[in-house]
C-alpha cells in the first residue's frame, strides 16, 4: 500500500536546485528525495540525446514539448532507478528540505475556466442572492484569461494587493482589499503545442496535456466587484496566481480514471464536446487549510471532489481550440474554483460570506475568518490514490506595502 | 511638410526580411523603404556594442527592453544616415514591395482595456438598450486579459471562428460567427520590464512604454454575447489578434503631445491615477476601411480621434501595476475600441447594427454590411502629424473551415 503523495506510482516532473546541485534542472521526486535528472542521465545514459538535452533546462518547456512516448520512457527508466533510491550516486539526490523548488514552466498563456456548478451557484449567490446560472454555463466551459507574469511557484509570498473598490458606506475608495480570497483549482500543463486553427479533437485532448497542477487563484473580492461588469475580472486577480511546483502525469492518473459527472439532460452538446472515453476524468479529493501566523497547526477549511466538476481537463482543451486558437507549451487550462454540494466543501472563501465564514484554530482557541488576514498561510493539497498526490500549494499574505 | 506616415521624423521599429536580406532581423522604414539595422551597424558600427548585438534578433524584445536613452542615440543614428537614403549601400535596403514585415514583439501579456467612454455607451445601446457606462469606468480603467497565442502580424489571414452561440430563434446552436467583428484600438507596447509588487508611478510611465501599434480586436459578437456573463469574453476574440507590423516610439511622437480628454469632475481620482503632465496624450486620426472582395478600392467605415479616449496610456500603466503586477518586455496594453460622438465615428461594426450597418462600395455598387462577410479586407491606419504615422493594420476574413 502507498499513502505517500509522491510514492514510486507518481513520479512527478519539477524543476529543483539544491545545495548540492547549484544550477536549476528537471528533477522528479520519491517521497521526501529529490531527484535531479541530468545527473541520473549522467550516470545511467539510457534515454535518446534529445530527451536527456531537456534535463538541463530552467524550466520544463523543452520536455514537456517532447512526445508522450519519451515522457512514458522517462517516466519507466526513473522507476527503475528509483526502486533502489538510497544506491543511487549521491550527486543524483537531494533530501527535499535541503532543495530548492521553482516555477516548473514558462507560461504561454493562462485560462482560468468554470468547471464547477456548485462554486457558480454558490458564488452567483453570494454576489447577486440569486443562484442561477450564467446562460452559458451548461453549453460550454466559459472562463477568463488570467495573467501569466504573476503566476508563481508555492511557498512564494503574497503581499495585499491595494486597488478601487465600495467601501461598508457604498463609496469607491483606493485601498489594500478588505477581502482577499482563494480559490481551490487544479489546471492542465499543456506539453504539446496545438496548430492555429486546427481544432484539438476531445478524443485526442489528453496527447497535448503534459499533466496537472494544483493552483490558488488568488482573488481581492472588493476589487473584483467593482471591476467584473461587463469584461470579467482583472485586476481583482492579476496580482497573484499559485501554482504547485510538482507537475503530475496523466500517466501517473491513468489507473485512477473514473466516469465525467452527470450533464444536464436536456442540453445535446456539439459534437466537438462529446467525450466518447466513458472515463475521461479522476477522483482527487482536494483539500484547502488555513495556517494563521503563531498558529501551530492549520486548520482545514475545504475538502472536496475533482469528480463533482461539471467539465473535464479534456473538454477544456477541446473548448480553447474549437474557434481556431492553438495551444503552446506551457500554457494553463485551469477549472476554477472547485466546491461541492456538502457542508465543509466551498473551494473560497466567497462561497462562506453569508454562512458567517470559517472557523481557524490558532493553538487552541477559534477565530472567525471572513476573508484572510495577513500573515494567514493558505496551503491547497490533493491525492488521487495509490501513492498518486499533488503535496502542497502554498501561499502566504504578506501585508500590502 | 511631410505627409508620409513614415517621414525621416518618424523612424518606426520593427522585424523584417527580405529577397536580398533574408534573415529576420531588427529594421527601420523611411517611405517606401525599409532599412536593416544589423546591416548598418555592420556599415557604420557607432552604437554601443550591446544595442547592435539586439539588432540581430528575430523580435524587438531585446532592444525594446534597452534604456530609453539607447533607442534615442539609435533614433538619430538611423536619421542621420537616413538623410542621404540613396547613398545607403544596397545591403542596408529593401524595397518594401520586396520586404516581409513580421510579429515585431514575443508578446508578454495582453490587457485590452476599456478607454473610450463613447463605445462602452454605444456598446451598452447595442447589447442592452441601456446607454449607461459600467460602475468602474469612470474610476479607473477597466478591461480584460487577451489571448496572446493568437497575436499576429498585419496581413496575417483571419479565418472565420467557430462556436456557440444563440440563432435568431433563441436556441444555442454550434457553427460559424454570423457576427464577425474588427474593434479600432492602439495598444502600447513596454520596453522596460517593472519589478513584481513595485507600482510603476504615472509620472514615470513613458520610460516602460517603447512605443504604440495599431490593434485590431477581433470579435464573435454572437459567441462573445452567450459567454460574456459574468467573466468577460474568452472565446469570442481568443482566435485572433492583429497588431500592425511598424512600432511608433514615443520619441516619434513627442511633439505631438496634447491634453487629456476632460474627466468628470465629481470624481477624485486616487493619486496614483492623478497625471501631474498636462500633455499626456496624443492627437491621433484612426480610420477603419472594409475592402469587400473584388472591390477596386476601400471603403472608409470608420474616423475617430485618439484624444477622446478618457484613460491615456500613461493610466493603462500606472493601473495595471497598481496591484503589485509587473509589466514586462513585449506586453500589449490597449486601449478598447476608440469610437468617437459624431456620425461616422464608430470604432467596431456593433454600434452600427441599430442605426442599420454601414454602407461599403463595390466598384460604384453599394452594400449594406451588418457584420464582416467572407471576402472583407479590414484596414486600420492611424496619422499622428507631422510625417510620423502607423501605416496599416490589415487582416482578410476566410470562410470557416
Amino acid at each position: 500500500m502507498y499513502s505517500h503523495h509522491f510514492s514510486i506510482n507518481n513520479i512527478p516532473f519539477g524543476i529543483a536546485s539544491s545545495s548540492s546541485h547549484a544550477h536549476k534542472s528537471v528533477a522528479t521526486r520519491l517521497e521526501d528525495t529529490v531527484i535531479f535528472l541530468d545527473e541520473l542521465a549522467r550516470q545511467y545514459p539510457e534515454l535518446s540525446k534529445e530527451t536527456i538535452t531537456t534535463f538541463s533546462n530552467e524550466t520544463l518547456n523543452p520536455f514537456a514539448a517532447l512526445p508522450k512516448s519519451e515522457h512514458r520512457a522517462t517516466r519507466k527508466w526513473i522507476q527503475s532507478h528509483l526502486i533502489n533510491l538510497t544506491s543511487l550516486p549521491l550527486s543524483t539526490r537531494s533530501p527535499l528540505s535541503e532543495s530548492t523548488l521553482h516555477l516548473p514552466f514558462a507560461i504561454g498563456d493562462f485560462t482560468d475556466f468554470s468547471c464547477s456548478r456548485e462554486h457558480v451557484l454558490n458564488a452567483g449567490e453570494a454576489v447577486f442572492q440569486k443562484r442561477v446560472l450564467p446562460t452559458g454555463f451548461e453549453y460550454f466551459p466559459v472562463g477568463y484569461h488570467g495573467r501569466t507574469s504573476t503566476v508563481v511557484s508555492s511557498e512564494a509570498p503574497i503581499v495585499r494587493p491595494r486597488g478601487q473598490y465600495r467601501d461598508a458606506t457604498g463609496s469607491v475608495v483606493f485601498g489594500p482589499t478588505k477581502r482577499l480570497d482563494y480559490e481551490l483549482e487544479i489546471a492542465s500543463v499543456i506539453g504539446k503545442a496545438s496548430v492555429l486553427g486546427e481544432p484539438v479533437k476531445i478524443e485526442e485532448a489528453d496527447e497535448y496535456i503534459f499533466g496537472l497542477v494544483l493552483l490558488n487563484d488568488w482573488s481581492a473580492r472588493d476589487i473584483q466587484g467593482l471591476e467584473m461588469t461587463p469584461l470579467g475580472p482583472l485586476h481583482g486577480k492579476s496580482f497573484a496566481t499559485t501554482i504547485s511546483p510538482w507537475v503530475i502525469t496523466l500517466d501517473a492518473l491513468e489507473p485512477l480514471k473514473i466516469p465525467a459527472a452527470p450533464r444536464t439532460a436536456e442540453i445535446v452538446l456539439p459534437p466537438y464536446l462529446q467525450d466518447p472515453d466513458p472515463a475521461p476524468t479522476f477522483e482527487i479529493e482536494l483539500k484547502a487549510e488555513i495556517q494563521p501566523k503563531g498558529a501551530a497547526e492549520p486548520t482545514v477549511i475545504c475538502t472536496s471532489k475533482f469528480s463533482s466538476v461539471y467539465w473535464t481537463l479534456r473538454d477544456l482543451v477541446a473548448q480553447q481550440t474549437i474557434n481556431g486558437c492553438f495551444l503552446r507549451t506551457g500554457d494553463l487550462l485551469a477549472t476554477g474554483t472547485i466546491s461541492g454540494d456538502v457542508a465543509g466543501s466551498n473551494g473560497c472563501l466567497l462561497e462562506m460570506v453569508a454562512k458567517g465564514g470559517v472557523e481557524v484554530n490558532i493553538n487552541g482557541k477559534n477565530e472567525r475568518r471572513m476573508f484572510l488576514d495577513d500573515g494567514d498561510t493558505v496551503r491547497l493539497t490533493a491525492y488521487a490514490g495509490q501513492g498518486v498526490g499533488f503535496g502542497g500549494c502554498v501561499g502566504t499574505i504578506l501585508p500590502a506595502k
